[in-house]
């Protein structure tokens, strides 16, 4: 195990009906910008609960925060919390509106020439604006972590960002949300969730056995679970295990003292700014093809995953590691999830190229060696067309 | 799942030569009181470590502090803090150390009559003063929870006192300490983790899947580790997976959203109270009997560990159950602690109705359902003879 250091002091609080307690986590006096997304929020009753929730508040409303936070959109956001005096940030939404939240946290106290800087410099925010959360959507984990991603179409830039002052002081996790979610964002959601463990686990062996089973638990966890979402959102006890397993896939726990891969993200990421996909089936075309590039390098761990987590009980190291791979891709076809590039677009001729061309201009190697260059991404990509 | 709220904030440093860290956690101008209990910390290089660490600082020490640790000897201690207007705790110790640190951090905020209020009326501390820990001996968790036992020699009584204000504001977990623990202490502190996570878990079942398998999988690494751990403490792997399993194993996460027991612990607290037996053979004492007596409430998940944990892969649902009480029972043993009362003292008669009598004055009902009657545990008890 590599020494670490974990600190998550995000307050969570989980279940059924609980948005009204919001009330007694933001402080008395606190002028209030409350962010949200699309507006679906306002048909499905969130909007309600967190307005009656807020009454005794000073609040201002940012709605239409987009999936894939949009830099342009955040700096309209950041001049009312200027104009206004805004004190706490509320986030009401899914992984984007929260990540768009934790930028405004960092940027409204931001010192420097443009809050562009924070994503371009990798500023660690050390003390934002505080904020809370009310998950709307289970998927990325940014309720109960410090890292965000946004967005910038003009330069089509997707960028993390991140520090220890930017944990929500708390997040209100009612896995009743889940019941108004469409089909396509449950999926993707489980997906996202599957690939961050996925990306914390898939690497070479450290015997970290503690992190290993609780990365086996959240994937077999999931996998138990979406079936049974997917037919019925409105069934509570899957929906609160699925909500959980999203939040423990990416709040720092089972990274701790071993290492990261994230290459999967890396490359899934271009996809998106190119070509606009979800995030998560950007995930699922790539990471197949990313385990069988890199094959010997992940063998072992990727065998040890398909007996713990998909019972491959026979053959060799090798088929039970590349049985492995195929459950995986599997799994992700019978959520819905096309796992090939060539099903979202016909353009994709040059995007292998494009995207090694800009991990070579970043100067970027991936992987938990950091040993993946521009070229092997660009053979990973081919093989996901 | 049951509804929850969760909040740990303490910082976990983890690994290899980490003790030096503890300069950087310490607000500059604090007062420290650095406690410490029989002095094996000057044998083992750790308390030269940690005053080195501290070279900086006014540092007032104040060693002694015994196994269950004792009402009279804080009270000593918290004069010292008056007195010398201390500012910063610092535990460098096992979890005796650390419950009686965040006694005193209790104690020295509390503005109440006498300080025995906070543990018999259940005074829940809010604010203590802050304090870090350096971990010497895995077993309790108490480095990353908010709770605390002490002992009163004087009326033999054992009592439990917390609030959200006790966590540590840090704890330092180096895994080469254990090389100079008694392999008496090592499997002591592998037995009373184990039991932490059987008390989470040995409920009746509530399908909250994550937690379950979590719980799973503390229990799986400490029986993989446990006899790497004792044959050779400086196997840095198997210590590393040692002591983070004990700290996951009572930080609070796998608790939240499921039933607790606890009754193992109820009685066991007894048996040490009135014959001083150490903490964690008072639980193997009493765990088998406990689930044996309980087999009707609690077979299904009995069964679901036999399982998971130990592979019991034939027979009914009461033969897995019942064989996986044996399981335990003979892993208790294998480490080399003894399963009955009688292997400890030939005074045990008497103790069940004892016990029995304590529980009836203090009007207790014990387990997941409150549901076990002060003559429920004279029975077990009596089983544990």
């Amino acid at each position: 195990m590599n020494n670490f250091e974990f600190k998550n002091p995000t307050k969570i609080i989980f279940g059924k009906d609980t948005i009204k307690k919001i009330e007694s986590e933001i402080p008395a006096n606190a002028k209030v910008l409350m962010l949200y997304g699309g507006g679906s929020i306002k048909k499905n009753g969130i909007y309600d609960q967190v307005t009656k929730a807020l009454s005794n508040f000073d609040v201002i409303e940012f709605g239409g925060i987009p999936a894939n936070p949009e830099y342009d959109t955040l700096m309209k956001a950041l001049k009312v919390i200027k104009d206004e005096n805004i004190s706490y940030l509320l986030a009401v939404g899914g992984g984007s509106v929260i990540d768009g939240t934790k930028f405004l946290s960092a940027a409204a106290v931001y010192e420097g020439d443009t809050p562009w800087d924070i994503l371009t410099k990798k500023v660690r925010t050390q003390k934002g604006m505080p904020f809370g959360t009310v998950l709307t959507l289970p998927a990325t984990g940014s309720e109960m972590n410090s890292g965000a991603v946004i967005t910038r179409a003009e330069t089509k830039e997707k960028l993390a960002m991140g520090g220890p002052g930017l944990f929500p002081e708390f997040s209100v996790l009612d896995p009743q949300v889940i019941t108004s979610i469409p089909e396509r964002q449950l999926v993707n959601g489980i997906t996202d969730a599957f690939t961050h463990v996925l990306e914390q686990y898939m690497t070479y062996p450290i015997e970290a056995s503690l992190q290993d089973r609780f990365a086996e638990s959240i994937m077999q966890t999931l996998i138990e679970v979406a079936p049974k979402v997917i037919k019925d959102p409105t069934d509570y006890k899957p929906a609160a295990d699925f909500m959980w397993s999203c939040t423990m896939a990416l709040n720092g726990l089972i990274q701790k003292g071993v290492p990261g891969d994230w290459a999967v993200h890396m490359m899934g990421h271009e996809l998106t700014a190119l070509f606009g996909i979800d995030h998560a089936r950007t995930l699922a075309i790539v990471a197949p093809s990313h385990y069988k590039y890199n094959f010997e390098a992940k063998k072992e761990k990727l065998a040890q995953y398909g007996e713990r987590v998909w019972n491959i009980t026979e053959g060799s190291v090798d088929d039970k590691a590349y049985a492995a791979i195929e459950k995986t891709e599997a799994f992700f076809q019978e959520l819905g999830i096309d796992t090939k590039l060539s099903d979202y677009t016909k353009e994709y001729e040059g995007t292998a190229e494009e995207i090694a061309k800009r991990f070579t201009e970043r100067g970027w190697k991936l992987g938990e060696r950091q040993a993946l260059m521009p070229e092997d991404a660009e053979k990973i990509v081919k093989m996901a067309y």
